[in-house]
């Protein structure tokens, strides 16, 4: 193996994976899923469909019980509910420190499991999807490009310089990521964004509202656009 | 809580220990051991030994299963042995590159998954007990000084500035490390170091050889003298 790629299901990281192929090969990439306690499966299961389509070997790592006593909202043992409100308004609420849906350290960690199994599979380079929109305002700190050079040199480092992370879009809008995937095809229908878990994404969760905008800043409509054709604002 | 400490059931940790109680207050110190597939228990063992001494909150991690396909010879899966020989002279044979007892990217994962853990418990530090010994000739390149600052930078930047990791010992020798325990009175007979699961250390492995001369530069004998009296290099 060459590369592992971190996958949540959504199209930054789908959009990682397909870099990843085009560079290294199918054969080469390992795709790799964390379960953390979210409310809900749909990350893994389209984190799956999206390594499926790609042919490339698939893992999911459950690091749960790391989270048993956050108070994260995204979380099973959370008793804060997933705000509707966009990141601006929450930043707002949260007084400029992150907010409510911040894992805390999650991309740290996530990050640091992905260097110890990249190095078992002795893979070169880890991809992963971070991108500007979500670093702004501090609303997810372990997002911003600061963080992100300080976690490659604790890597490279770390790993007697052996790994690096690679994070093709942590200066980029989520805007220009869809752009670049658009050009590879990535298969957006297979991927899934929403907070909650029901059957069709609720179009109105922070992560909702910034994928559709997202879309149509490329000036097309989300794959899932007759769901949000209704709902999106 | 204010403090994470990592323990390892070792002299380093066990002196971090002492240190963060010494600072903060046991009541507001918790102590964390990782299970991480290791041929034996010992570690844990001794760590809980060490943190009941302190009346600490003590807390075990299972993250064996990110190790599963790494061929470390500390490891259950591994079906390679772990070296007889001092580190010098495994570093020849490694060629500069870690030595076979290397975990991948060990410390950044841990230091990463006690982030996580800190900040669930509202912690603003992290203990652990690098020293520079570890870290010579790149045997371990996650004990450096260097890889320690990096990882500082990445959790104080991706925790929304809110936790740092003090490693007090980075720069010290683990002579120096014991002498600094010695002062706090650190109750060092319920420290495990061996690489081995036996009854008592082994005395030849490469941590038992340091651990022995170590004690010995303070002009004392390790509180295992009785065994290492017999076996000891």
């Amino acid at each position: 193996m060459k590369a592992l790629v971190l996958t949540s299901g959504g199209v930054d990281s789908a959009t990682c994976l397909a870099l990843a192929v085009e560079t290294y090969g199918a054969e080469e990439v390992l795709a790799l899923a964390i379960y953390y306690g979210q409310k809900h499966q749909k990350e893994l299961e389209y984190s799956r469909k999206i390594a499926d389509y790609y042919h490339v070997k698939f893992q999911i790592l459950d690091l749960s019980v790391i989270f048993q006593d956050s108070n994260c909202s995204l979380l099973v043992g959370s008793d804060t509910e997933i705000p509707k409100t966009s990141y601006a308004e929450q930043l707002v609420e949260s007084d400029g420190k992150p907010v409510s849906t911040y894992v805390p350290f999650r991309n740290g960690l996530f990050l640091s499991s992905a260097a110890s199994i990249a190095l078992s599979h002795g893979c070169e380079v880890i991809y992963y999807g971070a991108h500007s929109d979500d670093a702004a305002g501090n609303a997810y700190p372990d997002c911003s490009d600061a963080f992100n050079q300080a976690m490659n040199q604790a890597i490279y480092l770390g790993s007697g310089e052996q790994l690096r992370i690679e994070a093709p879009f942590v200066n980029l809008t989520k805007a220009e990521v869809i752009k670049t995937g658009l050009s590879l095809k990535v298969p957006y229908q297979l991927t899934w964004s929403c907070y909650e878990g029901k059957e069709k994404p609720c179009g109105i969760c922070g992560t909702c509202r910034d994928r559709a905008a997202a879309f149509a800043a490329n000036g097309i409509q989300d794959p899932w656009r007759d769901f949000y054709g209704r709902n999106a604002s």
